[in-house]
């Protein structure tokens, strides 16, 4: 990232007088002397002339938010906000504007502002934080999303909103087997960062955050890597940590009728082209895993480990055929397989977008890792999530994992150029 | 990953019957039926027939143990281990001989055994765990290394080597400003795994952990991204979360003069050739830091944030000049800036091997992100990280930064083809 030349257009002016206070944070001895006037990046690769050569650049502002549809990138840097007690609705107003300034700036390759890391004064505290300096854009992609309590809170209307609250928003129920840890739960708002680069996602979060700061703040975050899906047909089937690949059916980005069917939402009016971000902490128990039978791993998911084709025969893109039978009789694919119940056929032919990464956060005192899957999809409706969660009750799956954390957002659609993500919501 | 085609040397014979059982582990129902008799994969690139042609591969076998002069890969996945009560000197023996040889495989993109993750019998837990299948060797490097508890605890010589542990071989004193956690301290037995591809190296301390069942558990593990040292100068200098180039003075495995001056120890014999490894947790407080303005960060680490040039003048690689006076008379590079503290001109010399990696573990209950620098350094004697420890004592860095995690390894040299990692210990 770099301190960036002007882009031509300049529709935006900078930071809110807010968000400069915010990089200042409390108990700051400096003073911000020279002015944030930093323009937005344009939305096309060509006006963001400085992003690297070798860094792949995609565009913030369009119809729909980057980083559902866009071919998954390597790592994530997943956030869930709380905004402050006492922030008022210009307060989210003004902060929704400052992060789409600064989310346009860095999926650019740009510093968060254009006096960034070491243009400012220097008696002031730097605007960026300086530690993606000379790293390309990396695919970076930033996508914000709005929880249920955002739009009314123990009964409270706190930003006016509460009446466009869509009816399809609101906290998942209790599924068979939650083990939910309210630190990894819910959440007033969201910000995806995904990125080729880790240093390149975390320096997102992390400047966010700052921005934000008094007016809202991390309820909590997590850090995956090793995607575990694909959204278009060029990327590899990547593996899950329990060995399988992981994504062979899900929906690509390339196939529209899929996308507008499965996870374009169109309302209410102000959330038409967006969608609805499912996220759950699932903790795979992988030494138990790792010490069951291989035909037994494959019987549970209902295809093969190595090949990733279903257990009815063919290759990693055949169709399952769950009328087939083995030779005693049985089918071919478990009744109760992770593959069976999870599949469209059974669920009225909903599919979801999956986003998921692996995680591996240090170890139990036992010296087991914890380790896992940090699962994201997108869908038009959350409900349709809800549907599938139910459907795998009985998932043989459920013995080697527990789902410890959950939340749910609303995605709106892509901010036009000069305007706002979520500025729908507030006209 | 691959299940290898067999490479012509074969001068192991594969994993111990101990082994084996740790790959069943406790309670399993199945049985290993095809037994594992694959060979360790050859020293040279030429013979690991099944690594990608993407993938950089390193030889395992050699002088010195891979992953200390190699280039510093993107990523990290430390463990530290303690040998379990009732082991026995022929267990230990068995057990690094078991790493060895599923290290020398994974090394060079194969799988941990010949059978791997689905060559093996259906009824039996596969060998390999399998997230790796299909990716390339990624540079993985796997260093081995021993902690002072391994040699005498609690008086007791469990395996007959407490008169061969080398004297510079003890716990590392208490420094001003020590945090330290239990649960990131310590380990008698100590692996990195550094590779291009997390997924990869997460997949080597997974895979042996798995082998070490029932001899060795995992004390404390640690992801890191973000390289924050570099060991050939055609390695950009990357920087650390407080938005800083770090390692722009490291020593270079290309000046292997330096290399034997400062890193590799020479005695006892058993260690010739090896190293120490001194590892340090170091939680960065970053939101008091972005608070900071730009010519105090500046000033306390004594270089320049943008260029990284110390600020006596210059560019990056211009060596500081410490005489050198501002227009009001005072240093240009603050006598109790980092760089000058830990500068060899006032520290007898010594230059230490730095390895280290960024890392993000979730945040803290009020939003700050729990960042830092896990610190590694490869020397000749751990006494010479204790004398820059203790130069450090006024660093003006120290506001910004708590120790909170640290360890010592001794490292022993490489394994020559057909041996082990410290068979020379048991020699």
């Amino acid at each position: 990232m770099t301190e960036g030349t002007e882009p031509a257009r300049a529709e935006q002016k900078g930071l809110s007088r807010r968000g400069l206070l915010g990089l200042l944070g409390a108990g700051a001895g400096g003073l911000v002397v020279g002015g944030i006037g930093g323009a937005v990046a344009g939305a096309s690769v060509a006006t963001a002339q400085a992003a690297s050569d070798t860094g792949v650049v995609h565009p913030f502002f369009g119809a729909h938010q980057a980083g559902i549809a866009t071919p998954v990138q390597d790592h994530l840097h997943f956030a869930a906000f709380d905004v402050a007690q006492d922030a008022t609705r210009e307060d989210l107003i003004s902060l929704l504007k400052d992060w789409s300034y600064a989310a346009a700036r860095m999926t650019q390759g740009l510093d968060v502002s254009a006096t960034g890391a070491v243009g400012g004064a220097p008696d002031a505290p730097p605007d960026d934080t300086g530690e993606a300096l000379g790293l390309p854009a990396s695919a970076l992609t930033i996508t914000f999303g709005f929880g249920p309590e955002l739009f009314e809170k123990d009964g409270v209307d706190r930003f006016g909103i509460a009446a466009r609250r869509p009816e399809s928003l609101q906290a998942l129920p209790r599924f068979v087997g939650d083990a939910l840890e309210p630190g990894s739960s819910g959440g007033e708002l969201c910000i995806q960062a995904c990125a080729d680069d880790p240093q390149v996602a975390v320096h997102a979060i992390r400047n966010l955050s700052r921005i934000a700061f008094g007016r809202a703040q991390i309820r909590w975050s997590k850090l995956g890597f090793g995607r575990t899906s694909k959204t278009t047909s060029a990327q590899l089937t990547p593996r899950n940590l329990f060995g399988f690949k992981d994504g062979t059916a899900n929906i690509l980005a390339e196939d529209p009728t899929a996308m507008d069917e499965h996870v374009w939402t169109d309302g209410p009016a102000w959330l038409a082209g967006g969608s609805y971000l499912v996220v759950r902490n699932i903790r795979q128990k992988i030494e138990p895993w790792d010490r069951q039978q291989l035909s037994e791993q494959d019987r549970i998911i209902g295809r093969s480990k190595g090949e990733g084709a279903p257990l009815s025969g063919g290759s990693e893109f055949t169709e399952p055929d769950f009328a087939q039978t083995d030779e005693t009789g049985k089918p071919a694919i478990d009744m109760h397989s992770h593959v069976r119940l999870a599949h469209p056929d059974f669920n009225h032919g909903i599919r979801l977008l999956r986003r998921g990464y692996n995680f591996v956060d240090g170890n139990d005192p036992l010296g087991s890792l914890n380790a896992g899957l940090f699962f994201l999809s997108y869908q038009r409706d959350p409900q349709r999530f809800v549907t599938i969660q139910r459907a795998l009750r009985s998932d043989l799956l459920n013995e080697y994992i527990e789902h410890t954390g959950s939340a749910v957002f609303a995605i709106p659609p892509g901010a036009r150029q000069g305007s706002y993500v979520g500025a729908g919501l507030f006209a």
